[in-house]
């Protein structure tokens, strides 16, 4: 099925939909965030089907957020996220604590992601100030910045 | 296209893509913190078939994401967002962010998110420990939480 493309809209939302906003990218992302590599560790922990993962991988490997590498053992290439691909972690966590909180488990959350440093969990995703105070969407509003007229 | 469900998996992300994850239905979440209410304003903003819209609005009404509401003039619902669809934010904001940064438009960013209070834009999102410390994804750890093995 061919999508209507987001790619013409002048919108930072709809740019990064275009990319990681097909079923699947998102969580063949996950799996790279904790440490799957190869094609067939993709294939097994989602249950994809192998031309879906062939493509979403291609995408991801044309955008930069993956970068395909030799293995190094001759045989299959690994796909290793690059720092396109880290800065998408807020938007999983996002994910992440959104499910927690409205589709819970209801024996607790799934992961918990921890600070390495302090061993604490870290804060839930919020929309920060600058001088640190956490905002709820009523205290933001939306001002039009120099690239919302150019299109 | 019947898409294969990912609400059988125990997983916060897939929980929140098997709702959120459905191409569009992100950009009518946009609008609709950006202020449209009706089937025609999401209509005419985003250029989507009705078929399709009528069924994303269905779905994030029946989640309790969007609110259906008689309008009052008697004439069309009106669609509000819910707590629970407010919470929403940080996932928006986090595509935004990443897309203003990786897929910039030339001229500057296109919208700026600003704090009410300070008059200041807010932080980039990231992901924060407890102490306020922004964490790189390497600083960061997944621990199995009471929820994961219970399926």
């Amino acid at each position: 099925m061919k999508h209507k493309s987001f790619s013409h809209m002048n919108c930072s939302l709809a740019q990064t939909l275009e990319i990681v906003g097909e079923r699947w990218t998102l969580l063949i992302l996950r799996d790279a965030f904790f440490g799957s590599k190869r094609f067939g560790q993709f294939e097994r922990s989602l249950g994809i089907a192998k031309n879906i993962l062939t493509a979403r991988l291609a995408v991801l490997t044309e955008e930069g957020i993956l970068d395909k590498r030799d293995s190094g053992d001759g045989a299959h290439a690994i796909y290793v996220l690059t720092e396109k691909g880290l800065d998408l972690q807020p938007i999983l966590i996002s994910m992440t604590h959104w499910g927690d909180k409205y589709k819970a488990n209801p024996t607790g959350d799934r992961l918990v992601f921890v600070d390495r440093e302090q061993g604490e969990p870290i804060r839930r995703m919020s929309v920060i100030a600058q001088d640190g105070r956490t905002l709820a969407p009523r205290e933001i509003k939306v001002v039009p910045g120099p690239g919302l007229t150019d299109s």
